[in-house]
């Protein structure tokens, strides 16, 4: 017998891809989403490439039945989901939620007036969500149920960093990343019209992404993380490099020993020694890709991942898994292999 | 001395174009730019890949000195087009104007009413109009001041099946051809919003584009032309196909014979015998490409423009050049070829 | 307990799209993978993107163990599938066949001289294949081993045309279709040359595509298809038009039954009434979309398929399932609708 | 009159840049263009793009009559250009010569064993050609003939951080940039392949490309640059960041100056303070464009250029400009401006 999914605001690009998931996922069945702008309308009409794999319609977020519901995902706007959680909560619902707005994700609930510019609603229930980088959180304390599913950028410079800020006190890095057009959502925008987009790249948030706080609440106070993030012509996905000048007294083979040990038992990172992953092989598919070198001194980092996966829906589905103690792939590898994790 | 023109209305894609030919131009120069929404800033404000070219600002449409000015190009928005030159003729402008709008493109002003959906407000200055495809219309008459410069598709469907019109009295064309995401504009669409363009081709006003009727104005009442408009996941270009069932007795020599006689003395249409043309060797360029091809009696014809160019800018250069009796290719061509042209 | 599936000459993009296929398909396994250039070597070092989910490697062909084994996929090139398979047959092999190639499509030998030139190795053996386009021809004859799998232009054409074809005696179809760069294989040519497709669109082979004769086969002799395929920019995908001029006592209402007769229980053709279908959604789907409109007596059709899945990997899955009496949508398509099909 | 320019090599991608400038340049003229491969095809046979604006046709390299040329451009291989001109010298040639190629940018001969894998077979010459690249070295000395025209990367790289080598002893720069797919040339390569390149990022040569010597040579032994570079998905353009960390007693303003200072006179580089420049907007210009920003201690550059133009084409064309005493800007930058250069 599945469990019962709700997927709240489940309109947009990552809205879709989740219900993509969910309908191959063999333990979990979405049974309800919710859209403000689409209730009453077929599934298909904000998801057009689902036609003919679901009978799904949108429920109206202010109406929804959650009696049966086993669990929730929540991908409302930044400064939304923070709301819908408290209505959430309001209405008995007492299911694992795992949270795909930025809502829950920082610790200190200031950072929210300072890099979103809104202030919490709720600070309060800040501290029963987990921040969710499995890599790095899991397994997530007992009784855990609440979950808040880190941003696309930051689940790449997160994972990139973390190898190097667990043997490094303190360490400056160069980022630089490419995200696609997808991370910009669903509404037409200047930066995302097509003549404006094709054949080109475009720095923006230069120094001061919003996903930054969240790296550095990873990585600790030693890392000092420069990143200048860059929109690239593709749809999707996030590729990019990190310079580290390392101590004298690391060798190369150190390096390789911290992300072996990072992430050899971590079925969604695929480690690449000596090389930088390509982005195309990351791009459709629930891993981040991070490969490394080192020459002299100079350490370099690549990272690779879909930000709709990976950095978004993957992730979160990961997480459900993690948070209803089913296997951590399940429904995202199809695979012969033997997949292990720490925490399945 | 070179002459003045003035360009109103010129902040949109076809605007940048027509500043950056008009910048290259030997024997004319822009002298005056408007916008509304751009008054008092620099061109380079709308279109940044002029840095370093102009020192050019634009100008309030409604404080405009056209004192001086020889000439005028008009690039407004359709509906807009025809109050300009309204208010143009009323403050006694009485230079050449070519208007890039659709506003004087139909001989019959109730068309407007019916393909564009408004009531045209000047319906006595239409006759005063040339229709301007210069390689069927050119020479214009004597004393012609004022063309109406033709639509992106009109231009590549009329030169496309021009050469047919003229030798068979009925015929059937089964046109299928797509465009570029500049076509739409500046402004960001959910059609040009790159994860909805990229990698897609999608139709769009089936069997009812709006260019329909210019065209059945070029080729006479015989052309039944029948047309898939569709957009491709480029920002330049207009690349299609037509079929034509030939009568029993044309020989494919026939043929060859209609499109070198329509267009050997023209220098911006480029012939393909038995080929049908690529895009991208017509991309940034002022020419229109067209192939065609004879198996049985079935004719394909193949077409390839740049949108912004033959399809707007360049062919809007093309008649400022004529009106002002300037060689027919000047600022347009660079060239070690005697360029030849049965108008210049 | 998972049927054991041998993939022959897996290397290619096709093969690469049948092993991740594989890997998810709940009732059979890929156990052996061949391929010449990288026996030895794992599966991944052809397919980066398979990397964490499958430990196979490629094995030699001329040594392949095919005891144990329950099918065979075939995705050798064109002129060795009919090779392929006299050895597979000699070696004993009596399970069912799904060959990818062109070698068994065509029912009268003597085509292959003409449209691919090579003379056909095993013409005794053309008779047992089926032609397997599902939507058309299964069930299969009882008893049916072997079947040859559409080209991936003939199984868009085919289908766009087939419930036309079933009413009308005789009609001609002009067809425009553009196919991205992964229909040309994974070895680099002039025409895949990024420079040279990008923003381009080139039609080739016109009037004489070598899927013509299959498209001929399945439409029979009363359908004249004039076909000009062309390449577009992109990477994986068909999307094309077809302009029928109908008889004219044919009505709009007479075209719509035709098309939901045909289609409306076959689970991986999508219909549009009244509408023509994008390209993106078929994109990275098992699906071809199909949609049509009538004005006049005027037929459009549009059609869109993922050439490396309906025109190819996925619709051999397809008759896979069908030859091994699975459901005819088992690993292909996740859904929570009761997929229904006429066949399965 | 204008000054009589023959080409050598002229088939490749920039070999067509230069042939298009050249035929808009008002000073001098091409009048010979040699390949081998397509010795005595007209030239429009390897750039079908210059249909219509040339009457030109290849000579065989072996057979070319320089007598009249007043200067020579030559866009040979990497390590065939010494060879040709040499036999260029012998044959008596002493006009003014741009090398495209890389064989004389080292003025250390052994650099070309090392980084270029071939033994440098005329080293004396080296010493007769200044490294070119104009905003840094020219004026050139009175009586240079000889110009090597810098590499692509080189030229963005050199031209972001000559500013910072001026005012810094010592300093790290961590660059990351990527480049289009012109930039592999017009032969298809596995990098180039469409479905390799679309959508994708790849890193190579990572940290050991072949034009750092040359960065090295311009800015001087103090600067450690570690340069990532990447290919991206388009076919013209070079875009990159460099992050430095500034020495404590730097202020913003200081940066500001420094760039100023090295660009204000100089019109082929475009200035952005306190931004990074897209890559768009410099794509088909001569520009190169450089931004910068300060935080702290941390300087980051953003650069963009056209690889062929500014990369290649179009700054040889400022090179033999400069070499033959014609305006820095001829033939290059249409404008309304008083364009000044320190040199011009």
């Amino acid at each position: 017998m599945k469990k019962k999914i709700a997927l709240l605001h489940g309109a947009g690009y990552v809205g879709g891809e989740l219900i993509r998931l969910l309908l191959a996922h063999p333990d979990v069945a979405v049974t309800t989403v919710t859209s403000r702008s689409f209730a009453g309308d077929p599934v298909t009409a904000a998801h057009p490439h689902l036609r003919g794999q679901t009978s799904l319609s949108f429920t109206d977020p202010g109406n929804v039945e959650l009696s049966g519901v086993d669990a929730v995902l929540l991908a409302a706007e930044h400064g939304k989901g923070a709301q819908v959680v408290v209505e959430l909560l309001d209405s008995g619902f007492d299911g694992p939620i795992v949270d795909l707005s930025a809502d829950f994700r920082f610790k200190d609930a200031a950072l929210y007036d300072e890099w979103f510019g809104f202030t919490h609603p709720a600070p309060e229930l800040i501290a029963s969500f987990e921040y969710g980088l499995p890599e790095v959180h899991a397994p997530y304390p007992d009784g855990t149920r609440y979950v808040a599913n880190p941003g696309c950028f930051a689940t790449a410079l997160a994972l990139a960093l973390w190898p190097v800020s667990r043997h490094l006190d303190t360490f400056r890095a160069s980022v630089t990343a490419l995200t696609g057009a997808s991370g910009s959502g669903a509404r037409p925008k200047p930066t995302t019209h097509f003549p404006t987009r094709e054949g080109n790249v475009r720095a923006y948030k230069i120094l001061r992404h919003q996903h930054l706080p969240e790296v550095r609440q990873v990585l600790g106070p030693g890392a000092d993380v420069q990143f200048i993030p860059a929109s690239g012509p593709w749809t999707r996905g996030i590729w990019g490099t990190a310079h580290v000048e390392l101590p004298p007294d690391v060798r190369p083979s150190d390096v390789d020993t911290w992300f072996h040990a990072a992430y050899d038992d971590k079925p969604f990172v695929r480690t690449y020694p000596n090389e930088l992953p390509e982005l195309r092989y990351a791009v459709h598919s629930p891993f981040c890709d991070v490969g490394w070198m080192v020459s002299g001194r100079t350490l370099v980092i690549g990272f690779a991942e879909d930000n709709l996966l990976k950095g978004a829906a993957s992730q979160a589905i990961q997480n459900l898994n993690l948070l209803m103690h089913l296997p951590e792939t399940s429904g995202l590898i199809s695979t012969d292999l033997a997949v292990t994790s720490a925490y399945s």
